[in-house]
């Protein structure tokens, strides 16, 4: 029997129950008001086949990011991306932090690739550092680093990166790096490499509309390479058709909403500090955590998902990845009112977890 | 350079230039006003990832079919399902119609599928007759039949598709049977597979939303098989979130469609039979053509589609089907008024080439 492994499956619930769902992580101020007018207006030409080529969005998305156009390939989420990009370069083996976002592996999988894991601790943050490169040789095709990491939202540094992408050269090693959370990261600290990107045709950046524009629902990802062969593989590999025309219209209106963005970025900084600094003061370890989800362990109160959900709040078990057991969740930054509810919430079930121990 | 085969491509052709667009098979009715209602209020729900198991919509459509609910599997339209088939199975070798849907076969390279054709022939009317068990053996890991078959309209007997699914039983072979133009079918003759299900775990049927409610560009489709390992196989192939939320509402909304689907089938049967006649009466030589599409040979009209073209009519080109030329075409049965100016436009390009050859 298939078992879903990620978080946000609201729909298993029974009917009725309302919840908070803080196991995915979507940008808490909602889809745009842009984007839902602009998904109104092509609900009329939805009889139509999409446009197999997304003409239209990859030329806008290709000035967004001031690259040409034929470094990008759509498609249905950026997951989808992942299971084509794995027929496009059919590894033989590859190299995955562990933990890390368990897809990279479930789309590996369909071409038999042998995992190599460059395992990340607690003892150093769950962070990824130059001894990563020693795990990279000729025998890898493809090493994916997440970036931020997830579930730990732990940043690779970019000279790290550009270590990791020269060696990955040197040993014909494509690298994979999903900057799908990276539009969250404080402006100080994010960076991306697609400016790399003409330089290095080994290198594709993976990316989502999903979770910045909160339309998790539509179903938009894309990724970016110089390599044309790549992008002409994950053509041949798909059916032609596979961004509807409802995540098209959705995409151009999206990448219009720079004060929404702004505004995001802004109150998701403000959340995730209220969330770090109340976890800490609650006696949780944090970890990582510069995107828009919190990672950390909860050492002092056991089961602690299964008692928030009694209490009406989802949140990501981390104990089915890599690396991790029933200590570590990932909770996602939502709104200043259900972040403060959540609180008070867990403040709540530790004062009874110290009351029963302590009687 | 990656090349698209299908029609329907309204995209390509220049900026504000209209055309009828007779080259993709879609319900001239267009998308019901209920299911673009449902559409509407599904965009408040799509910051949230979608369902995963498309749990209501599988609910309703095993009702709808009078089936199990694990019978059902749901993906981005039925390409997709193609696709995730192909990985599914990873047949060695298969046999295709040909001709046939192109995806077929383009869905099998993923996984370096060797391809065995039974080849249709204009003497035969395209018609599949008992030879095709000849070509079926031990070898044999997959054989598809698209019933009626595309692009020639062309059905095959549930006798003779009978035999070919006993005759796949014994040698140990899925046969795949792509309805998804069964339901344009008139009454008298249409069937499906779909009883046979549970009695034979080597039977698969493919099925569409795209086609019968004319929601091309919202994606969803299915296939139906007994066979569970198949339906998880299916699933570990790919994303979980391949069923966007709007196209899971739209699915659940087209469900109540009866009347509109009633209202298509006769709509489609006058219409089919108008576009039949006329053609027969332009010296046209047409097969098959039951379901809402026509499929003709226009040897006394060279380079049809470029000159229709220009009058502002799309039609499918068949010269990169197997066994087909340049003398083959297929057109979609549109609207009366539509239909009667894509006869009139033929009519008139005949008369000038009679008159140019008379000259």
């Amino acid at each position: 029997m298939y078992n879903y492994v990620h978080g946000g499956d609201v729909y298993s619930l029974p009917e009725g129950k309302k919840v908070i769902d803080f196991s995915a992580n979507i940008n808490p101020l909602g889809l745009p008001r842009g984007v839902k007018n602009a998904l109104k207006a092509a609900i009329n030409v939805c009889a139509d086949y999409p446009d197999p080529f997304c003409r239209k969005l990859t030329e806008k998305l290709a000035r967004y990011h001031n690259l040409e156009q034929k470094y990008i390939f759509l498609s249905n989420g950026a997951a989808d991306v992942l299971f084509k990009l794995a027929l496009a370069i059919k590894p033989g083996k590859a190299l995955l932090l562990a933990p890390t976002f368990a897809d990279y592996e479930k789309a590996l999988a369909t071409v038999n690739c042998k995992i190599d894991y460059f395992g990340l601790s607690a003892g150093n943050d769950f962070r990824v550092d130059d001894s990563i490169l020693t795990k990279i040789n000729n025998d890898t095709d493809l090493v994916i680093i997440c970036n931020p990491n997830n579930p730990t939202g732990q940043l690779t540094e970019e000279t790290l990166l550009l270590k990791i992408l020269d060696k990955c050269r040197s040993t014909g090693t494509y690298l994979l790096v999903d900057e799908c959370f990276m539009d969250f990261v404080d402006k100080e600290k994010g960076f991306s490499l697609k400016k790399y990107l003409s330089e290095y045709d080994n290198l594709i950046i993976l990316k989502a509309f999903t979770k910045t524009y909160a339309m998790a629902g539509i179903r938009l990802g894309y990724c970016l390479t110089s390599n044309e062969d790549i992008i002409d593989k994950c053509r041949e590999n798909g059916q032609d058709w596979s961004v509807s025309t409802l995540a098209q219209a959705a995409g151009l209106s999206a990448l219009d909403e720079e004060e929404y963005l702004a505004k995001s970025k802004e109150y998701i900084k403000k959340e995730r500090s209220y969330l770090l600094q109340n976890l800490h003061k609650l006696g949780f370890k944090v970890y990582g955590s510069e995107a828009n989800y919190i990672f950390f362990a909860a050492k002092n109160l056991p089961r602690l998902a299964e008692k928030l959900e009694k209490d009406g709040f989802l949140i990501r078990k981390c104990a089915n990845y890599h690396n991790l057991d029933e200590h570590y969740y990932r909770i996602a930054v939502r709104t200043t009112s259900q972040n403060k509810l959540l609180i008070k919430a867990v403040r709540k079930l530790l004062k009874n977890e110290n009351f029963a121990s302590n009687n």
